[in-house]
């Protein structure tokens, strides 16, 4: 928890995909003072090119089947069409970006999930490592990362990856580095006591707390898991985790 | 031409779309001693999306014309699909392998390409500069970058970019850093006397030599502008170009 502050910001595919919360995504990220990563998604541009290539689109929770194709249209999507488009428009807006895959300088390696519950996700990655030296090394010489949800096995294959999972494990490989904190942009307002109730906005929730709305049932659904990681982020040294406008903290 | 021996090597498409002889690039290039970079193409991958996509793909003198549509479909092969591919690959095979773009820490520079008799390439880029410190910088950590023949505009839009021209580019950009010997990888054993008769084979190519090949007839057309270009590399400083197994020096 020492150091400069340091902003690990992770958006979905939806706001990177239109091209008018695109924009005000760039100008916003630019805007974030001190070194930041930006950790993105574009499942639904993976869906539609799949589509328009003939190719199905097969979800388990939420989790992408990722066959060969699959993984040639991630791979395509995600590193290329996506991030590079996100990276031209930082460098616009006069941010030094750098787009990046896990495999680019080994800096996120994971390992291909095996069959769980005889489901195979195919080229699907769980992280086991960030390298959170090269990153901070990175940062220091003003380059901002931006990070494609892809990684590798070290073997050759590049694996599909979930952003959530690796915005938190690039936040807590640079907790020897700055004070992290961990933003999650998101589509409500923050975290939510009845999701169709905005009066019922959440603005800050501690571990205490957190174990409290659990019980009563406040919290329930996908929501705890984004909260318990975010709280597992936490206990590994990241300052603060913020899920929308709701600040997370020990 | 002091310093350390650094090698950029630029393969064309045919070689890393060839599951094969990628794996044999990979092999070749993983043995190249000290820091090197890869420049490659993929312009067949890019016609086959295209193609499977319902979009047409038109050429002029061997140029592709790129509209918004051919833009989407570049930036996902070279920058994505192709680039990943060699990364994951080069990684597996000891090399610290880095993908980038021009746009990528904002390390090529280009402009969009003015109609020239008539014609609109569309968003292809003529390359203004390299940055040749920063390159230098990732070869002196022990990174290796592999470079997708795409660059920006520094206003927010990536530009389809000849490869062999920021092969060129990067090698005479690293000659205030490193003794610097530029390859292109030719599907011939090298420059030929007559293109279909093996034996006329020609092993070393000098400036002088180059001017009497070029008078007599025995160089012409495609390989004309490659030697030219060869020969600019080298009066800026580059220590020697080889096309294949053909050796140019000064």
């Amino acid at each position: 928890m020492m150091g400069e502050g340091l902003t690990v910001l992770k958006v979905g595919g939806a706001i990177v995909e239109d091209p008018e919360s695109l924009r005000q995504l760039i100008s916003d990220f630019a805007a974030i003072q001190g070194p930041k990563v930006l950790v993105h998604g574009g499942g639904r541009s993976a869906t539609q090119l799949a589509t328009r290539l003939g190719i199905e689109t097969r979800m388990v929770d939420g989790r992408r089947i990722t066959d060969d194709n699959m993984l040639n249209i991630v791979t395509m999507v995600y590193g290329g069409q996506v991030n590079k488009r996100i990276v031209a428009l930082l460098q616009a807006a006069g941010v030094n970006a750098l787009g990046l895959t896990g495999a680019d300088m080994d800096i996120i390696r994971s390992h291909r999930r095996p069959q769980r519950n005889g489901i195979d996700y195919g080229w699907v990655g769980d992280v086991d490592r960030a390298d959170g030296d090269r990153l901070a090394s990175l940062l220091r010489d003003g380059i901002t990362p931006v990070i494609a949800p892809l990684t590798h096995d070290g073997q050759g294959n590049m694996l599909n990856t979930n952003a959530d999972t690796m915005a938190q494990t690039i936040a807590c490989a640079l907790v020897p580095h700055f004070t992290v904190s961990l933003r999650f942009a998101f589509e409500k307002q923050g975290v939510m006591g009845n999701p169709d109730d905005p009066t019922t906005f959440i603005p800050h929730i501690t571990e205490e707390l957190f174990a409290q709305l659990r019980a009563d049932g406040t919290i329930s659904g996908g929501m705890l898991p984004k909260l318990e990681n975010a709280l597992q982020a936490l206990r590994q040294g990241v300052a603060e985790v913020r899920i929308g406008q709701t600040v997370i903290t020990r």
